[in-house]
């Protein structure tokens, strides 16, 4: 008698694929766990750290007996990734992918999907600044919200093994249309790093020895890995573009108030933020 | 034999307030920390946590045997407060506060400097989106920046006592003209909080339940108090202005870059904000 989901493969075995593995072993909730990349060495990083029980460099080897497959590659690559191992998954096969945006790929991907591909898309809502498999832990998931995006295409099937998988890691699970899901993401993700990238690019160098906890956390995100970040932002240009409109809407309202001393108009812009922040708390 | 500081007044005991006393008696430096506030209800907090020795409402009576005051009210209301406890504090006592901006504080006090006044100005760059006595903890100010903003008047005595003061609490203390640090906080501490409120308030309701740890990051100084905020930022105001427009002009690169799927453009800036961030780690 296998374990829960069997055969698991792992396109791309960085942070979030790391992390998936690791919680897969932790939960014992599969019997072989194929990590598939491009380089061998990090396969075999993965490997020494637990995080899956076998590796290989190609990927219709690599997907070939999987149950399920994870697609932890970055945005702009996803889609061709499924269509390259459509024809190797077996047949009962799940695929789903762990990118930031939903619309592109699911977009993408449609025409195979009404032929009867099995995939559908899922964004974990977790991560970090940190990337590669040395950040990935078995508890990355568990707690966080991950939005899944089937389409009307979508098999019924499918979507409940995705949803059971991302359960099973401990999270909470959502379904969404992907353009809503990328509206979403575009201001409580991708406009938040464009900002911080923007905050600390513009600190004076002289500045940074005097830095305290407020900057730290409002910059910590423009750590992350600008190579990532710039496929994430490009991908969901349209969306991106009406947040940071929102966004130059409400510092404009700022300046103006701060220039003309409007103390109410001041007061009501910090009460605005701190009335949605409290409601997120911690 | 009395210890290090002797008796230390505290006006307004709050966060830092707080954290001062707790810090003096975990360190052993004080023979009597008297706490002075307007509420007596807040005064009994601060002394049922252990963060004061003795309490008063009355300004005048809580410094007349201090060795050291420090100050810690609110921005636009210290240098007042300064000027009414003059005549109370004993000879020999020194003055300092504990404001987020230091410029219109310092001008302000400068001819009673001038004419003898025992003040020096300081800034623990340390705190919280947490506010009042019950956030206030013994270690706030350790291995944190104190900058100390003396004038050309200020007497060296004075400025002695209050770099050991902070010093002794852990801190790591600079000295610096008060302009100069109000255009580094301008930078490091207000555009940040300004930042992080505008984009907290731009968030759509919807998207709040999926918000994941790079929104919380971002905004988490956007739950800070309004009232203290208002105040900061008014004071502040030509070096916040400068500030951001600063952060503007980066912002518009951003938006036009993204617009344009300018990639260069785009990983230049985030590159830009990664090198800056990394700088200051954590």
């Amino acid at each position: 008698m296998g374990k829960r989901f069997g055969t698991v493969a792992i396109l791309g075995v960085g942070l979030i694929g790391g992390s998936i593995g690791l919680a897969l072993r932790k939960r014992n909730l599969a019997d072989k766990i194929v990590g598939i990349g491009r380089r061998q060495s990090r396969l075999d990083a993965a490997h020494q750290k637990g995080a899956v029980t076998d590796t290989t460099t190609d990927i219709k080897q690599g997907v070939a007996e999987a149950d399920l497959v994870v697609v932890c590659t970055p945005v702009t690559t996803v889609a061709d990734f499924v269509r390259e191992m459509a024809d190797s998954v077996p047949a009962g096969a799940v695929i789903t992918d762990a990118a930031s945006t939903k619309a592109s790929i699911v977009t993408s991907l449609e025409p195979q999907v009404a032929a009867g591909l099995p995939f559908v898309g899922s964004h974990p809502l977790a991560g970090s600044h940190l990337t590669g498999v040395a950040a990935a832990i078995d508890d990355l998931f568990e707690d966080r919200n991950v939005i899944i995006t089937p389409t009307k295409t979508s098999g019924s099937e499918s979507l409940q093994t995705v949803t059971e998988f991302w359960a099973a890691l401990g999270a909470k699970t959502h379904h969404m249309d992907a353009n809503a899901h990328d509206e979403i993401v575009a201001s409580t993700s991708h406009l938040p790093h464009v900002v911080a990238a923007a905050l600390a690019g513009v600190t004076p160098e002289p500045g940074l020895p005097f830095t305290a906890a407020g900057w730290c956390d409002t910059t910590r995100v423009a750590a992350g890995s600008p190579k990532l970040w710039l496929d994430i932002l490009q991908d969901n240009q349209t969306e991106l573009l009406a947040a940071l409109d929102r966004f130059g809407g409400q510092m404009d309202a700022f300046r103006q108030a701060i220039e003309d001393n409007n103390q109410s108009a001041i007061t009501e812009l910090l009460e605005q933020g701190k009335q949605r922040r409290d409601v997120v708390g911690n």
